[in-house]
C-alpha cells in the first residue's frame, strides 16, 4: 500500500521534494481530496478536477509564491488552495469565516490576485510582470491560467493585445475544456476546436499573430508532458502562450459526462458521484425559474421577444427559451458589454429584448447601459439576476451596487419585485410596451410562494405603473422596502411586539419613485425606515432622502441596507444578519417601537 | 468650370443619381466643405477627411437609410452628416441646439445608432442584423465602420466573436489608418501593419479565423476600387469583413503630416491649413498640463511611479512622462478595462500607479474598479480627467456620473481639487503612501491660476487628509462645494448682494466626508446648499443628506448639480446655465439670501 503523499504537503516546497514519478499519486490523492470535501461541503467541483495535473505541475516547476500565479475566475483553484497551506482548513470552504471559494490576497501569499469575475488574469499578471522588470527581477515568471470561455471575453483580448508588444515575462496558459459554466460559444471557440482537431493549419494562429511564443495544444492531464513543457517555457523570456486541453470534471465519471450539472453539484456521493437530491416538494420556486418559465411563455405569444444571456443560460434559466426558440434566445458568451449593446441594436429595430445579466456582472457593461441604452432611451429590459447578497460566492459576486449605480442614470426605470407574482407580472407588463429602459432586479434562489407555479404562473396582471403599495397599516412608523427584502419585513412584523405601530409600504418601483404616496407617507408618519438589499450609499434610501430634502420634509429617516464595506461569504441569512436586515434584526428594531 | 455637385445632394438618393465618374468631384467638394466649416467652427477634422471616399461609396452603393450604417465613435461622420440632409445646418456643428458632433438617432434617420465612445458599432450592427433576419428582411445590409484603434478594444472583439458564428448580414469595415486620436498601439496594430505591408502570409488571418469572409486590404481613397468591392460584398450574405487603408487628414497636407494635432485642430486657415494660435499669455494652465507636468516631476524623484493612459496620451498630457520615462508610462490603447486591472496588478507589486482615464470612459472599467482594485483595497490612483461637463462633445462625453458611481464602492477615496494647487498637491500627497484607492476628478480645460506654473509648480504641500476647508465665513447659509465648481461659488459670492450671509466650504474630499466639520456646519447654519458638477442623484449632495439623516440633523438642504437628464452639447458655461450652477445662476440664488 502506497503511503499517503498529500498529507505531507503543507506547501509547494514540500511538493518539490518529491520525485516526478510520485506526482501522479499526488494527483490521484488531490482529486480524491477535492471530491471528498466538495461532496459533503458543496462548492465548485468540475473546474478544479480538470486542472489537478496542471496545478501540481505549475507548483512543481515554478517557484511559487516568488513566481506569481494568477487563476482566472478561480473556480478551478481548489487544488491550488489545498497545496498551498490550506489543506487542513479547506473543509471550511465558502462558509462564513472560512476559506473563500476563490483565490483571495488576504487569505494567502500564494493567492496573488483576487478573482471571481472572469478574464482579469492576463491584465493582472502583465501588471505584475512589468512591475517585476522595473524592479530588476528579470527571472521571475508571471502566469495567468485562463479558460477558453474566459479568454473570449473582451478584457482578455485587451490584455493579450498589450502583452504581445511587451518583453514582460508572462506565461498565459489556456485551459481549453470547451466549457465555462455552460458550453463555450463563439467564433474563437470554433477556431480553438479546429486547432485541437488538427484541422487548422498551424501557421494560421491567432495567438501567434498577437506576437506570443505559442505552444500546444497538449494534453493537460499528461503530467510528464506538462512538466516537460513548463520547464522548457520557464527558460524563455517574454510573452509566452501554452494551449492545453483538459476535461472538466476529470476523474469523476458523472462529472465528466454531465459537466454543466457538476460545475457546482451540491452534495453528492463521493464514491458513486450520485447527487443527493433535495426534496423540492412544497418549496417556493427559484426566481430564476420564474424568469425562465415566464419569458418562455411570453415568447410563445409575442414573437418580438428576444432573450440574451452572457454565458449563464443554466444559471439564469434562459435555457428554457433557448431550447424552444433558439433563433430568439442567445448565449453570447462571457461578453456583458457586447450583450448590452447587441440588445440596444435589436431594440432600435423594434424587438423586445430581455437582457438577463447577474447584477454583479452588469458592472462590466455599465458604460454600455449609460451610453448605448439609456442615452438613446431604448426600451431594453435588463433582468438583473442575483441582485442582493448571493451567499457563499462572497464579496466578488454580491449584487449590491446596482441600485446605486443605475439610479444616477437618466431614463432608467428600476423595479425590484417583492415576490414571484410581481416578477412574473413585471415581465408581462414591460412587453406590452415601455417608454424607457428598465432594470428588474431579483435575488438568487427561492421565492416565498410554494404554489406559484400552480396558482399564479401565466395568470398575468398588468403592474400598476410607478405605484407603491401599502402592505400593512400602522400608527407611528412607516417602513419602506424595495424588493424581496420586503418579505423579511413582512415576517418580522408578524412577530414584533409593536407591529400595530408600524406601517409597511412596498416600493417595487425604486425609480421613478411614487411621489404621491411618498407625500402621504411623509405627512402621516414622523419616523421613516427604508430597507433594501443593496449598498446604503446612494441606494434606495438615499433616493428617499433626496425626495424628503427637495420637498422640505423633516421626518426622521433611518436607512437599512448594506454598509460601506465589502461583505464576505456565508449563507444569505448570515450576511443579512451582518447588515442587520435579517428577520431577527428587524424584529428587534421593530419591537423597540417608535423611539 | 465644373458645376457644383455637392449643393445638389440633399440626401443619398440624390447621390445615387450621379454617375460613378462624378463621385471624385463630390469627394473633392465634400472634403473642401468639411475643411471650410471646421476651419471656422472648430470640431474634429482628420477623421472625417480620411473617410470621404468611403462615405460616398457606402451611400452610393448601399440603400441607406434602409441599409443600416453604424459609424464607430463618430468623429469621422461629418461627411456622412453633410450627405444626409444636414449640409445646410452643418455650420451649427457642436453648438448648443445645433448638429451634434456625433451620429445621434434623434437627429436623423441616417444616424442608426448614437455613438461617441468607441467599439460599439459591431455589437450594435449585429443586433440590427439579427433583428432584420427575424423580421424576414434577408437582403438588408448592416454595416459597422470601425477604426484600427477602436477594433483593438475588447468590446469589439466580443462583437466579432459573436458575429462570426451567426449568419447575419453584417459587414464590418476596418478603416485602418494606424491612428486613433494618438497613434494606435498593441499587438493587433502590429499584426495589421504586417498585413498591410504584405509581410504576413494571407492565410494567417485573425479575422478569417473568426469565421468572417475577409477581403482587403484595399486603398480606401480609391473610389472605383471601393465601389467595386462594396458592390461585390453587397451580394454576399452573412458576416463579411473589409479591410481598407486610409490616411487620416487626407487632402489637407498639414493634417496628413501632423495627424495628432489635426484630430481637432481648433480654428485654422482653410487654404493653408495653418492653425490660428490663440494667445496663451496670462491664461491659467489646463488641468491636463498640471497633471502632466506634476506627474513627470514626481516621477523624476520617485521611481516607483507609473503612469497609464488608455489611448489618451495627448489629451491627458501623460505624454510628458511617456517622452521622458517610456518604460514607466504606458499607452495601452482603447482598453480601459485592461488599464485598470493592469494598474491593480502593478500595485500588488508595490508600484505607485496613476491610472489616468477620462471620467466618462472609466464607466467602461467600472467592474474592474470594484472587483480588482477596491475589493482588494489596492492603492491605485485614478486620475479622472474631463470630470464634469465637457462642453461641445456633449451627452456621450460628460463626466457627470463618477461621484455617484464611485461613492457607493467601499474603500474608495474621492477627491475633487478646487484648483491647480490642490490638484498638484494631491498628486504629490498620494505618492507618499495611501491606504486605499483614490479617484481624483478634475475637469477639461483651464484652471483659475494664471501664474500657477511660475509660482506654484513644484512647491508641494501635503494635503490635509480628509479635511474640508472654510473658504469664507457667513451668517446664515453654508454652501458646500466639491471640486472646481467651487470657483463658481467664489466668483458668485464676490458679486452677490447677500454674500455676508453666506459661508463657503470646500469639500475636496467627497469620500470620506469630513464629519467633524460637517457637524459644526450643521450646528451653525440652518440652511445648507451643496453644489457639484455631477449628477444630483446619488452624488455629493446625497452624501451630505446621508450624513444629516444618520446624525439626525434637520437642516434645510438644497442640492445643486446636474439634473436627472442627459445634457447635450454646448459651451461649458451654457451647460452650467442649464444646470443652474453657472456663476450668474449662483449670484441669483445667493442674492435671494436665506429664504
Amino acid at each position: 500500500m502506497k503511503s499517503d503523499l498529500l498529507s505531507k504537503i503543507y506547501n509547494p516546497a514540500d511538493l518539490r521534494l518529491l520525485k516526478e514519478e510520485q506526482l501522479a499519486q499526488v494527483a490521484q490523492e488531490l482529486r480524491q481530496f477535492i471530491i471528498d470535501i466538495v461532496s459533503v461541503k458543496e462548492g465548485h467541483l468540475g473546474a478544479s478536477l480538470g486542472v489537478v495535473e496542471l496545478t501540481i505541475a505549475l507548483h512543481y516547476v515554478f517557484n511559487t509564491p516568488d513566481d506569481l500565479l494568477v487563476w482566472d475566475v478561480g473556480h478551478q483553484a481548489y487544488g491550488h488552495k489545498i497545496l498551498t497551506e490550506r489543506r487542513e482548513i479547506f473543509h471550511t470552504n465558502r462558509q462564513i469565516g472560512g476559506v473563500s471559494g476563490f483565490p483571495k490576497r488576504s487569505e494567502s501569499v500564494y493567492d496573488t490576485f483576487g478573482v471571481g469575475h472572469s478574464s482579469t488574469s492576463i491584465s493582472a499578471a502583465l501588471g505584475m510582470a512589468i512591475a517585476s522588470k522595473l524592479k530588476g527581477n528579470f527571472d521571475k515568471e508571471h502566469i495567468a491560467v485562463i479558460g477558453d470561455a474566459s479568454i473570449a471575453s473582451g478584457m482578455a483580448f485587451e490584455g493579450l493585445n498589450h502583452a504581445g508588444v511587451t518583453d514582460a515575462n508572462i506565461l498565459v496558459i489556456l485551459n481549453d475544456n470547451a466549457i465555462g459554466i455552460d458550453p463555450s460559444v463563439g467564433a474563437l471557440k470554433k477556431y480553438l476546436t479546429s486547432v485541437k482537431n488538427g484541422k487548422n493549419p498551424r501557421q494560421n494562429n491567432i495567438i501567434k499573430s498577437l506576437n506570443f511564443d505559442y505552444s500546444g495544444p497538449i494534453d493537460g492531464h499528461d503530467l510528464p508532458k506538462l512538466i516537460k513543457e513548463l520547464k522548457r517555457l520557464k527558460k524563455i523570456k517574454g510573452p509566452k502562450f501554452l494551449h492545453i486541453v483538459t476535461t472538466k470534471g476529470k476523474g469523476l465519471q458523472q462529472a465528466e459526462e454531465n459537466q454543466v450539472k457538476y460545475h457546482a453539484p451540491g452534495k453528492f456521493d463521493a464514491s458513486t458521484g450520485e447527487i443527493h437530491l433535495k426534496s423540492e416538494e412544497n418549496l417556493p420556486p427559484k426566481y430564476q425559474d420564474v424568469f425562465g418559465l415566464t419569458i418562455l411563455d411570453l415568447a410563445k405569444k409575442n414573437e418580438k421577444i428576444i432573450g440574451i444571456t452572457p454565458a449563464m443560460p443554466s444559471g439564469s434559466s434562459l435555457k428554457f427559451m433557448m431550447d424552444e426558440f433558439p433563433e430568439r434566445a442567445f448565449d453570447v458568451g462571457i461578453a456583458e458589454q457586447h450583450a448590452v449593446t447587441l440588445a440596444a441594436g435589436m431594440a432600435t429595430q423594434g424587438m423586445i429584448v430581455y437582457c438577463n445579466i447577474y447584477s454583479t456582472f452588469l458592472q462590466r457593461a455599465y458604460d454600455q447601459v449609460i451610453h448605448d441604452v439609456a442615452l438613446q432611451n431604448l426600451p431594453v429590459i435588463f433582468c438583473l439576476d442575483r441582485a442582493g447578497l448571493v451567499g457563499e460566492d462572497g464579496a466578488t459576486h454580491h449584487g449590491v451596487f446596482d441600485i446605486a449605480y443605475l439610479r444616477s442614470i437618466p431614463n432608467m426605470i428600476i423595479y425590484a419585485p417583492l415576490n414571484e407574482i410581481e416578477l412574473q407580472n413585471i415581465l408581462y407588463t414591460v412587453q406590452l410596451g415601455i417608454d424607457h429602459p428598465i432594470a428588474i432586479r431579483y435575488p438568487r434562489g427561492r421565492g416565498v410562494l410554494p404554489n406559484w407555479e400552480v396558482e399564479n404562473f401565466g395568470h398575468y396582471e398588468k403592474i400598476n405603473w410607478n405605484k407603491a403599495k401599502c402592505l400593512k397599516d400602522g400608527t407611528k412608523v412607516a417602513v419602506l422596502s424595495a424588493g424581496t427584502i420586503g418579505n423579511n419585513v413582512i415576517e418580522a412584523l408578524k412577530e414584533s411586539t409593536n407591529s400595530n405601530e408600524i406601517a409597511h409600504y412596498n416600493f417595487s418601483f425604486i425609480k421613478p419613485l411614487d411621489i404621491n404616496t411618498l407625500k402621504i407617507i411623509f405627512s402621516t408618519f414622523d419616523r421613516i425606515i427604508t430597507i433594501e438589499e443593496g449598498v446604503k450609499n446612494g441606494g434606495f434610501g438615499s433616493a428617499i432622502l433626496e425626495f424628503a430634502a427637495s420637498n422640505n420634509f423633516k421626518n426622521s429617516i433611518e436607512i437599512l441596507g448594506v454598509p460601506d464595506e465589502f461583505i464576505e461569504h456565508g449563507t444569505v441569512n448570515q450576511l443579512q444578519q451582518l447588515c442587520k436586515i435579517d428577520v431577527k434584526s428587524l424584529i428587534n428594531l421593530f419591537s423597540n417601537g417608535s423611539k
